[in-house]
């Protein structure tokens, strides 16, 4: 005997999540349909507002609901300075550790020839472009300091001081083979006190 | 700086998932914008259909997309046989052991007096009138090993044995203060077999 079909719907599509598996999905379908069904009504309007809603700013890359996001658009942030992260979360645990005033861009990714992304596919033709702006004086290279964020790093790095751009790089006091998205304020906002050219 | 509205709208939502907390949301709410649109797109789809299309069965008052349930319309069933559960879940794992063949009465709870859930709150007049169709010959109690399932499977049993069933209780094989969701199959199988006469 199995459960109706739109409950196995549910408990199949939950697996989606990140960290969850058939038995948590199924707890979770549970929970949702006995204690929490209109939580389970807005989580379902808020994915599909999600989906419709978020794109990517121009100017960062990072997401936003308008073309050019509230960060890349306030006059209080330093325009001389900008910080390459890999991700929107590493963006916003920087914005958490409040250690830095100046702009983003998010390369979504790093580079990983054997997954087949390469500079195109992190949009380092924009990130160029949008460090050659005349205002921007410093590229601030918080990649992870994995071995993909750090050839990465390299790479970008090169990239840009080809064309004249002093480039630095976070200080390596995130430990190795750490991810920003998993480290204290703290340690992130020492971390960018400390970077050093490169 | 905060992330775009419709960003911290689905982080929040997903703190209605059981043991999701503000950090879990948000590393969920990343990736699946950032790895799996499609799966998120398929959740919401799954919630609305979940929420629009599961209701009770008349008969066991499980979830079920019909009036009456397959299980509960099955040929293939014992109708002599009724057991009682607190919640869908259970159902399930029971389902899961295969150690019975009868048909169910789901409570949806149990009684608990201070958080105002009486017999009404869990169906008992629906399960008496259930339990008296002339054909259940015994009625066997599979609520949880806990104060409420214990208290529940008293007052369920008195209830019963009043009108002349016979009223048995799943064997405590299951650990003092455990709950059937969490229990191995083969643990669950044996409870069933040496239950006892209350």
């Amino acid at each position: 005997m199995k459960a109706p079909s739109s409950l196995e719907d549910l408990i199949d599509a939950l697996r989606c999540l990140p960290g969850v598996g058939p038995r948590s999905a199924q707890r979770m379908a549970y929970h949702l349909l006995q204690r929490d069904q209109p939580g389970a009504a807005r989580l379902a309007a808020a994915l599909t507002q999600a989906l419709a809603k978020i794109r990517h700013c121009k100017k960062c890359n990072s997401y936003a609901e308008e073309a050019v996001c509230g960060l890349c658009s306030s006059p209080r942030r330093d325009a001389t300075l900008l910080c390459v992260v890999e991700t929107p979360a590493d963006l916003l645990m920087m914005e958490q550790a409040q250690c830095y005033q100046g702009l983003y861009f998010v390369l979504m990714g790093v580079l990983s020839p054997l997954d087949g992304i390469g500079p195109k596919e992190i949009h380092l033709d924009r990130l160029v472009k949008r460090a050659a702006d005349g205002v921007v004086r410093e590229v601030i290279l918080a990649t992870n300091f994995t071995v993909e964020g750090e050839a990465t790093a390299h790479y970008v790095g090169e990239l840009l001081r080809q064309r004249g751009l002093k480039v630095t790089r976070i200080a390596r006091g995130l430990p190795v083979g750490g991810e920003l998205e998993h480290v204290d304020s703290g340690t992130l906002a020492q971390a960018v006190a400390e970077r050093r050219e490169v």
